[in-house]
């Protein structure tokens, strides 16, 4: 489906009583050229969105359909915002002709092994992945980015929260040979929504307020091998990461900060000519001005990935901070600019790059 | 002015480096129909708008100019985001047919007295009170809303923030002859937007994070004449109100809880309705179903005031909640919903219902 | 028991894996005449205290046993920190000259009926209540304060938190005759633990961080007839109530703004002396200098409370503003100051009046 | 001077009204053998600590002397809470019997050219090291700990809170020769209490609530050469760390996570074992049970560092986590720790392991 610029395409969204599913929404209710059609959820089948989500005004009357593949047949586009492992069996069912984005992990990784070792489930298969800003390097050289294979894409991958936030910050490095993936760290400061809505005691207000706590420490999380294969894709011969984030009290945003050793002999001078010209015509990845810091609140409701880059000569390492809100240019946004991409529409229709600040 | 749909209006900011006006450019960048012109500032004036506001991507390159009448003259429309006090001079000095609208206090009181009292210095005068919900009552009976006097209007004072929170939860059963205006408290949740940026120790996060705190007790908040006064154009023939903010840790919203005593021998049952009828047709009030109660979160970046009101029957009062974002529905989002209705634009152009939860 | 200044009392904790029965843990844990014994629990029992509460270092590795009279006995002192409704059965098999406190609100109301009204369950019956600063007045004089009925006392029925605020703001004005409590009005701004560990979906910290919500709106709170009870306690001849609370993002604190009508013909200057006169020689209710107003954040672990007291003039209410920690003087530590006052220990014994601030 | 059970030490406190100073007092007020004699100040001399610090209800009415040498005499204690730089004259002032804590930087490095690379004015020289549980290792092997170095000590130079944070977390592993010291990696979340009082556009609640930010990145924080120089105490030979410190919203906490490349051929099994004896027998360093994770919350008002360590084998690192109250075992606990062991008192007396949780 090409669009023109007046249609609106048809939206389905699966497992919408979720944050993810209702971030694609609340977009999606303000997107020139989309029409939210059927909505679906499990156990909240028959509710309101509006009992749901207060906050999706515009919807709020409609009511959840069970999810099916029945009820998301008829549109134009089927959003999949399912728990990791549930979508690649629906999606199968989908005609090819529909755009059909996975806000899920199922079909992010090339490697069946690495899925089946971090996820525990059969592989469901790789599709284009949704993010238009990663650089192809073969040989050392760029080729070329993601958004050339998003263009008319009937299915898309879209990337995990985290991975968007260490990817774009350590991209540039990789792609110009100045930053050593082989020993990578990245340590994340993370909102509690981009932990779901899952009933868990150490999710509940009470127990965040004034704390911050890591999770899955020691090369558990499941997003390490989805970073692992951008840089791969980025230009690096393999990829040594070690990835902690950690929970702080806020509801949205990743700041992460990942640090590479400069290879040795690089020109640190060049440090900051690569990342200014990775993302000089980006219009959602905005490297910072010398001395100024990325703040996640900057990037609050704004599908903008703020990235800074220093060099530690000291310490020999590249430190790179990348702030993104989860929700938006982590997820629900991600997926409307590669949606935009593969529709023929703008890159930025429905999208803005404002945060909501203070 | 009247627009066509076609045409952009260049607005000027002054007192662009606050957060009135950085809220005011944050809508005003993604409004079909403006364009940013000139932005000004007083000791921040030099500075690049990125520096100040890193959230306004779009904007971040332009600098500020020093506030004088010169600067902002040229434009169709003129921003003062001023301290008290400040807006009235140079208001006096721009053409009769720029719009203006006052973020400020400066042209809200019809009470020259009140003025006096409460602001302590001479009264600017009175213009036409950016609040288009706002009912008018003459002998009982509804006559109209203020929306009524924007349309073409030139010069519009701009709500103060809790004014707009309370008023919204209060006027339905004032119109309605239903609760009685001579002894409301409001208790408010504010967050700290709210108070400016001013550098204050109370103002710190340190400060802020696990306090709830009250300031202006007793009477002395300047926001009391201007809920009196409208209170007043609703219907009441007098107004007593105990008034009482409360800063809480958040960057942004109200929480207004609202009670006045029901009048003696009216029917709780039609309170309900009141409410229901008076915002049944408003694009941006919303009564929530039963058993909804508001949450700030909800309207967090949206132009949403979100109300609901109960009755008390053992303690004779009825209680309002009403939940906007202070800086949008409360200021800026107010501004340009009175905007779009002075220039002949559909009023709800350039701003979304939709809040940015969670 | 009486106890001698070198005793300790061992006490066991029924509900520890609460809130509340963690805060009693955390006080009794550093109590020079506590000695902790056996804790137990419901669904967490067999689980160590260090995984419920890592806080609690020095009782980490007690095991939690069920919940049950045969666990409890033994001790010198047992606190229930049940639900509502389960302590009742519980209290009745306990030795006469055990001390029990009931953190729960079985036994606090003297009315079957408001007990009946606003529990739904048949009411286990009164016992001394655990205000010690409640004033009791009779004939218009105070004739002595409640700390008199718990010396040497066996049970006691520890006040709820919201209770304890709103009581100690608005008892000094009702005890002197100054303020007319048939239309007094509060609204409370609360901190997500008074609501629990349940895991329910608006406790999330998603749903909380930027979120002030209201809950328990229209009369409904259980609370209400235990603060009508407290103020003919103070000398009301009948109390008139519109309460509530709304949920602010803070984990611990109450402020509760709580005003009342000035009785006609009252001296606004007799104000200050009345609640100055009333909180004099009380060691953890403290009437802050003119000016300067009450933040929950420093009460925070304190057995603290803070008040304010202003007339508005102009609106004929005087306005009350108290903070505490609702898990300190609002639960534990209130528990404390009774036990305290019970076992002959100095009423200070174990707690503190230093708020962890900032 | 060296205490008996029975007395009480006299401390004056230079600087007792910023959050360093006021949580010294804090401590101070209800530690059984300090007396607090003579607070100072420089610009808020002549202020009550109530109206600064109003949690600190039993000195509310102190009021603050300018500081000066002679406003100090005359008490056995003195704690300098001065900014950077500030405390080196006045203590050389002070006599040679009198303890005297020094809560700033200026006499933690031994090395003059490292102070001066940092902090760009003249070293004032070097005191005994207020961390009692730094390892100290020679050869291999571990000859004693810090705390052998306090007792009797007269001049105590209290560690940062960061550096306390990231010592505790990888000297373990340090001084078992598992971890490699070379290429240390710290990122750390902190509380906006660490940033101080300063009144700061960024230090604002309405900038820090919902924001993630790092400071000082690329090497140029001043906790870098104390944490270098207290590795080396615990063995390394030498120590290249990567260190971003990043602001969270809470008002207290830090939780480091530190990582190291396990050395070449060592056993990861002997890494858990390592931290296990390092922490065995230290009151205030705990290592948790394997699979629970630090929470700063936990640590609140609280002298306590929870600990925890996984090994990452696909990454080659060890990585460490650690939670403390940076102004608690950060600042001022750590400096009451330091000053027990200084006048022969219980190192735990007038401290607390229970942090204020939820």
């Amino acid at each position: 489906m090409h669009m023109t610029s007046v249609q609106r395409a048809r939206v389905a969204v699966a497992g919408a009583s979720g944050y993810a599913g209702g971030e694609f929404l609340r977009i999606a209710a303000n997107h020139p050229h989309l029409e939210v059609g059927t909505v679906t959820a499990h156990s909240n089948a028959g509710a309101t969105l509006g009992s749901l989500h207060p906050h999706l005004r515009s919807l709020a009357d409609r009511v959840l359909a069970p999810t099916s593949v029945e009820a998301l047949a008829g549109h134009d586009v089927v959003v999949l915002a399912l728990p990791h492992g549930a979508s690649g069996e629906i999606a199968a069912q989908l005609p090819d002709d529909v755009l059909v984005l996975d806000l899920g992990a199922d079909h992010r990784l090339v490697s069946a092994a690495a899925w089946e070792q971090f996820y525990g489930t059969p592989h469901a298969g790789t599709w284009p992945y949704g993010l238009p800003e990663l650089l192809h390097v073969h040989d050392g050289a760029v080729t070329g980015r993601q958004r050339d294979a998003l263009r008319g894409a009937t299915r898309i991958a879209v990337p995990g929260c985290n991975v968007t936030a260490v990817t774009l910050g350590l991209q540039p490095g990789v792609a110009a040979g100045l930053i050593e993936p082989r020993d990578v760290v990245a340590v994340l400061a993370n909102g509690y929504s981009g932990a779901g809505k899952a009933l868990k005691a150490h999710l509940l207000a009470s127990e965040a307020l004034g704390a911050a706590a890591p999770y899955a420490v020691g090369g558990t999380h499941r997003h390490i091998p989805e970073i692992q294969q951008n840089l791969l894709t980025a230009g690096a011969d393999a990829v040594t990461l070690s990835f902690t984030p950690t929970l702080v009290p806020m509801a949205r945003g990743i700041l992460a900060t990942a640090t590479a050793r400069l290879v040795p002999g690089a020109d640190p001078a060049a440090v900051r000519d690569a990342w200014a010209q990775a993302y000089a015509d980006e219009p959602f990845v905005h490297l910072l001005p010398e001395g100024q810091w990325p703040s996640t609140a900057m990037t609050l409701g704004a599908n903008t990935a703020l990235v800074q880059v220093a060099v530690d000569a000291a310490a020999g390492r590249v430190v790179t901070v990348t702030a993104i809100d989860n929700l938006v240019k982590g997820t629900a946004g991600g997926a409307v600019q590669s949606l935009n991409l593969a529709l023929g529409l703008p890159e930025t229709a429905g999208l803005t790059t404002e945060g909501v600040a203070p």
